[in-house]
């Protein structure tokens, strides 16, 4: 499955740090860098006339996700597509109404819905994204390296059960505790389609993985631990066991999910690194997982509304809590925003790269 | 300004709980209680025409209020009234359009904006809260507690400069970065207003006070500290002075902020309590803040989509995890949302009851 062999990225900053090996200074990207900030972005989607259509055609998808490189001196490239392609693959027709969220035509409800689910062959039912990994890894020429990413079960059954986007997920919530056998099955076809998902985006070229539970902290805690956590672990467990995917660090960000014994489970679960989102510091975090795995984050996004020397000194404030240990990749603690200037993104990822030097001596 | 002598409620387990001393089962009040979700709050509300003549009508709020009381058991009475009232009385022009949320006409953006803000006088500006604060309290002729409440400043600041609610709020945020001297002056006059209006509704006969920060748990640590928990504890330590609301105990609400220090924080303001939301346990909580505070929470309001059985065992989880100590209020973690069947809230106070007979021995 894998393409002829490719040579290990030139800048291997990223991938070191995510193995919390030392790096010259601080590896930076930035979730949803790829995106409508940009005015190159806005420019390819509106060729591609929909978002659907430019997250499905592989060339497309290349193009923009090597949009932000071309601009800012990032440490990895992203794979550029959607958390619902799984769902999708699975025939529950995602579609986005203009100007909203997405949303599916078949959500699912009952035994019957979720027992019709099956686990989707990556090469055939989602070929357009492992199209897109291959033709971004070639068109990267090793100057980065390239991450592959999904969904999470819980945030994927949150959308699959309520169909679309909510303010609460009140409907998969009582799912959980009105028929939580039924939603256990529906995440584990979920969990083993993302294990395999992902395992096929390192196949195809992927050098980091990583899964968003972008909706993790809706869930109190022990809800957390039994509908979103043993998930994520029984996929890092399926990507350990797999002969390609093994080898490449596994990123789990569950936004908002900081308490006390979580960051710690969630290290447990075997993955290199942990997502933060900027309501805990990364000192903090750092003291309550040790060495056990990599951190990527944090900032508040909303700092790129901020002044330059503001975002230099909040990034420098992140830099100097987390300290001159290895493990740290730079990212804001969620997606950029499209109101954002992209100079101010430059000046972050210049101001990441420069106290990262200072502090690391690189 | 008080109104003649009125006895003391005659179920005082909520003030009890609030100073921590023993009661015989555990008290309960759910956010929102009188709201969308009671058929005769919808005929009230059609009958006032809009949301702001059902909140600016003594007569009205009163009956509203009551509603729930005359439903459940429920163990406080909280005055119904919106958080932006005190913004509103400073002249922002606060409106609701059709389906939406909460507007200001007059957003504050400048520092000439903010120097125009004068803090308002509660028995002129803010007349209708406090008129309705006196009927409401004479019309409970002491069945149960009166709760009044504010928003906090770092919250109404929010919706002051944004000008109406917000994904990320990241225009005060900018402000926050951009021009904290500016944002500390709006904070200043706010938290004097809010202490004045606290101090106001307790001459008039609220028996408790509340503080809601809303948006706290968008802020990161430093932030939180800087411009919401500053303002608090201001607030906290003006209500301490007044002859009047310092025999009332002050809940401090803000929601999502659980990290390490902050609830700890909190309970250092001087509060008698503080609401959490679900995202942590009232074990975890009771850990850190030992017998400083009272809590009030927190279970997810998502559990009244749960069957009766499922609420019940979610109440006795909780309780249990409290334990036996004086000083917990039952609350949901959030406010009851519209879509809940009223006999489902009757389960969850009665459940609340029996399991808090169970365990206090009452």
């Amino acid at each position: 499955m894998r393409s002829e062999p490719i040579a290990a990225p030139v800048n291997d900053r990223f991938l070191r740090a995510l193995r919390r090996e030392p790096t010259d200074t601080t590896p930076v990207w930035i979730m949803r860098q790829a995106g409508r900030y940009l005015p190159e972005y806005r420019a390819t989607r509106a060729r591609a006339g929909s978002f659907l259509t430019l997250a499905q055609t592989p060339e497309l998808a290349c193009e923009v996700t090597l949009q932000p490189l071309a601009r800012f001196d990032l440490d990895a490239a992203i794979l550029f597509s959607d958390i619902l392609t799984v769902p999708d693959a699975m025939g529950l027709g995602l579609h986005f109404a203009d100007g909203e969220g997405p949303k599916f035509r078949r959500p699912v409800r009952n035994a019957a819905d979720i027992a019709a689910l099956g686990v989707p062959d990556p090469e055939t039912e989602l070929r357009y994204v492992m199209d897109a990994v291959r033709l971004i890894r070639r068109e990267l020429a090793g100057r980065v390296p390239l991450i592959g990413f999904a969904g999470s079960p819980w945030t994927l059954a949150c959308y699959m059960v309520e169909g679309e986007g909510s303010r609460d997920f009140a409907r998969v919530k009582a799912m959980a505790w009105n028929e939580p056998a039924l939603l256990h099955r529906l995440l584990d076809v979920v969990a083993r389609a993302v294990a395999i998902y992902l395992a096929a985006q390192a196949a195809a070229g992927a050098q980091a993985l990583m899964i968003f539970d972008t909706w993790g902290g809706l869930l109190a805690p022990a809800m957390f631990e039994t509908f979103s956590r043993r998930y994520l672990a029984q996929i890092a467990a399926t990507l350990q066991a797999d002969p390609i995917a093994r080898d490449l660090p596994l990123i789990l960000f569950a936004k908002g999910v900081n308490g006390a014994g979580q960051l710690e489970a969630l290290a447990d679960t075997g993955c290199a690194a942990l997502g933060l989102d900027w309501t805990i510091t990364l000192g903090a975090a750092r003291a309550r997982v040790g060495d056990r795995v990599a951190l990527q984050g944090n900032i508040d996004p909303a700092v790129l509304q901020a002044s330059p020397a503001v975002i230099a000194a909040e990034v420098e404030a992140a830099l100097v809590d987390f300290g001159a240990h290895p493990g740290h990749v730079f990212n804001l603690g969620h997606g950029v925003t499209p109101d954002v200037d992209p100079e101010r993104v430059k000046t972050l990822v210049d101001a990441v790269h420069a106290a990262g030097r200072r502090i690391r001596g690189g």
